[in-house]
This record gives structure tokens, C-alpha cells and sequence, in this order.
């Protein structure tokens, strides 16, 4: 898995909006599509059934630099920027061919659920294999 | 409550599409609100915490006669068209002004969650509350 | 390209609900990105930019048999069932391994956008771009 | 019209998703329905039909400090943080009775969609009605 995960996506109908363009509400759902995908090559889900782990998203931004259209093909480029103990913060760009279209970053926390939700150590082998996910490519 | 339930709505930007209207998928999750808003409005909720108790779509269509744009008001008129031992089933039209813009229908069963989900009678004082709601209104 | 179009699709975070499921309003978009992908695949754009020819959507309808789930791989079967000389009825299976998950249908109707809004016969080469794509695999 | 507009709104059933609250894209489109609500409650459209003036936004933000669930009722204060020339920064914090659940901005520029989309200052009229809406209940 490359340092930095790569997700091909095409803009659907649905997503675009009267102006003519994507509506800026699903550049954080494309963001979130990458990460969740970027999970699955770790070979974690994010949210695995029966769970009492939680990942709640506690900040996310994005600059919009140009705008996406119905069909155009994009990819979302998504990078682990930092891991503390209990939360992990990624970087994000959009680009179309040789556009930069958007950057975006965001912070996920690691909570457990039950009895009542609070901020818990990352679990060490989800770290680890993110970590193994981050190392991946880092050579000279 | 009269017993044709009334939402009124009015379209959001995010709920257009490049074709400068109101993507068709929307149409769905008006009938569902007004739903939502007819059980509030007889004292009830779909979707109450920790109930074993859900309310499954098995079927829903809508026949779409007219656009709705940016900014439209437009009304929601919801009716129990029936209710059987297990399932509901609502008609739905919408109107902007004079103007029909859709109708649509959509089936809900009733059903427990645990151990396996399986298809239950209406629970009582859910039917009794629905029945009242339909009866207003129903005299001379 | 086959007589039946076959769109692999996963269920993404975002399209489920607090029921545990997908939203029954996605199985709608589910199938209109079926189409869109059966045109791109025929050679054709249902949204070409600058075309004041547009596909309104007149009817659609679903029935679930069962629910999806969060990163559940699907297919998405859409048929085009028959076409007049204004409008294009397709329909649709969407199937998750063995199982059938929903049935659905829509309908679309061919319009030119100015001076008014009116339906028109669906232009020569789409409807033959369209019907070669239904004579493959039509063979005794 | 306040300094701050206050948008009432209720968690609809489609904004949430598995893990059981609002999804944080909804955010989003809360604080751009509480905009579209003040340019209204000003006597303006953010996008009248016809008009070559848009709105993009070129950047958008938001802390989550609480979850929000199904029917629960908030608010979206929406202040007009500044304008300069060309571009409108908001403030927003989303309320749910006592509670704060979160806060966000959204930064939005004026262009002129043709020939070319560009940057241009934003008409005298809109700045006016806008600086009329911030100046009431500034007195003392």
C-alpha cells in the first residue's frame, strides 16, 4: 500500500447540483470514501459490525480550488498527516489530470461506545497497521 | 390531525441537480419526512432509541409530473391509504400552488429486530393512534 | 457490451442510516448510476454539456426484498425493457452474491429543454446506440 | 432581521447513518440552508434564475464537538463574520438547546459566470442589504 492512498471516483448525477457543479458537501464524503477505502487495504473496517470502538469525525475543512462536473474523473489522494494516542488527522487533495481541484483535511477520534462514549487509546493493531501503511514507500 | 397529513417544505440547493431541478431520489425522502412528521404528529416516533421494533420500505414508486426547483415552496400531502395486520401503506402527493408536481406511494411492514428480524403485528396503541389520526375528520 | 448492464458498486458509509442500512432513497441513485454507466458504455453522455436534449425522469419504483449493510458488495443488473418513441423503460435487479436484494424500475422520457420544455423523439443515433447495445447477445 | 440569523431545524431520518447520528457532510448543508435562509430574510436569492452572477465557496470548516440524532431539534446561528470586496466569510455555530454541537465557517466569492468564470466585486445592492442586516440590533 503507498504512503499516500489513491482513490479513482467518477462524479455521478446525484452529486451535482443547479450551479452546474458538484455540490461542496461531497468533496467530505469523497474524503471520507478514500479513508474508508485506505481501511480496507489495511485490512480493517471501520466501523466492523458489533463494535464498541467509534471513530466520530471532530473536525474537517476543505479548500475548494475548481470545481468537479457530472462524469468527470477524479482521484482523491489521502495521506495520514499525523497519529497522536487517541486520534489520527488526514491530509487530503482532489485532482482532475494535472488540476489540483480541492485540500481538505481531517480529524478522527478513538472513542469506545459503551457504557458512555469517551476517548480511548488507538487499539494497537489498528495503529500498527496503519503505521505499516505509512511506512510502506518511506525508503531513501 | 387531519387525515391527510401536510408538510410543508420548501427545495434546497444541495437538492438540485445539473438540470437545474430537483433530483428525482429527493422526492422519496419528502414522502418519508412527511411520514416522519404524520407519526410525530400522532404522538409517536418510527425510530424511538432502544425499540426492537422497526418500520422496513418493501416497496416505494412515484410518477413525477412536474419539476420542483431551487427555492420552490411546495406541500406534502401524506394519507394512510391502508393498514393490514403487518404492513402500512401510504399515498402521497405533491403540490406547488395549483400545480400537481408528483404522486407517490410507499409500503412499510412492521417488524422485530431480535433475534432475527420478522415480520410482527402493528402493536396496538401504534394502530390505535394511526386510526385516530385517519378518523378525524371522517364525518358528515 | 452485454444485453444486461452490470454495475459492481460498494455501499458507502455515508448512504447507510441509523436503521444499520441503506437509505432506501440510494437504491434509486443506485440504478439511475447503472444507466448512466450502461450510456457511458454505449458511447453516449445522458448529459452531454451544452445539449438542450434532457432525460426527465417520469416514473420510478422499488420493491426491497432485503437490506444492505455497510461495505456490502452489490451489482446493479439494468435492462432496458422497452422503448417507445419518446421515452426508455428500464428495469432493474440489484443482487448481493445470491441474494436479490431489490427489484426496481424507472422510466425516462426524452425532452428538448427550449423555447419550452416538450417531449421529442429520441434522437436517431442514441435509439441505435441503444438498440445495438440490446441486439448483443439476442442470439437463438 | 438580527446580526446573527437562527435557522430552526429538525434531524431528519436520511440525514443519519450506522453509526447512529447525523453524518458530518449534513453539517454542512445546515449551514448553507441557514445561509440561503438569511440571503431570503434579506430579499435576496443566492442564485436567481437567470443571472450570470455565482457563489462559489472556496472553503468550508466545521469542529464537532457533540452528536446530534434522529428527531432531535437545534439551531444554526449563522453571522456574517466579514466582507471584503469580493468574498463573504461566515460564522456558524450549530445548538441544540444549552448545548453546542458545533461550529463552523464557510468562505463564499462572487464571479461572473461568463465568458469565463472570474472573481468581480459583489453588486452594490447585495453588500447593502447585506450591511443592512448586520448593522440592525448593533445599537446600544
Amino acid at each position: 500500500m503507498p504512503r499516500e492512498y489513491r482513490l479513482k471516483r467518477r462524479v455521478q448525477f446525484h452529486e451535482t447540483d443547479v450551479a452546474g457543479i458538484v455540490h461542496f458537501s461531497w468533496f467530505f464524503r469523497y474524503m471520507e470514501e478514500a479513508e474508508h477505502a485506505l481501511w480496507r487495504a489495511a485490512g480493517l473496517s471501520i466501523h466492523p459490525p458489533g463494535s464498541d470502538i467509534g471513530w466520530p469525525r471532530v473536525a474537517a475543512s476543505f479548500e475548494f480550488h475548481r470545481a468537479l462536473r457530472f462524469e468527470d474523473e477524479f482521484v482523491v489522494l489521502l495521506r495520514v498527516a499525523e497519529m497522536t494516542k487517541k486520534s489520527i488527522r488526514y491530509d487530503c487533495v482532489l485532482e482532475k489530470g494535472d488540476e489540483k481541484i480541492a485540500t481538505g483535511t481531517m480529524t478522527i477520534l478513538c472513542v469506545r461506545k459503551h457504557p458512555t462514549m469517551q476517548a480511548i487509546d488507538i487499539p494497537g493493531e489498528i495503529a500498527a497497521r496503519l503505521q505499516d501503511a505509512l511506512r510502506v514507500g518511506d525508503g531513501p
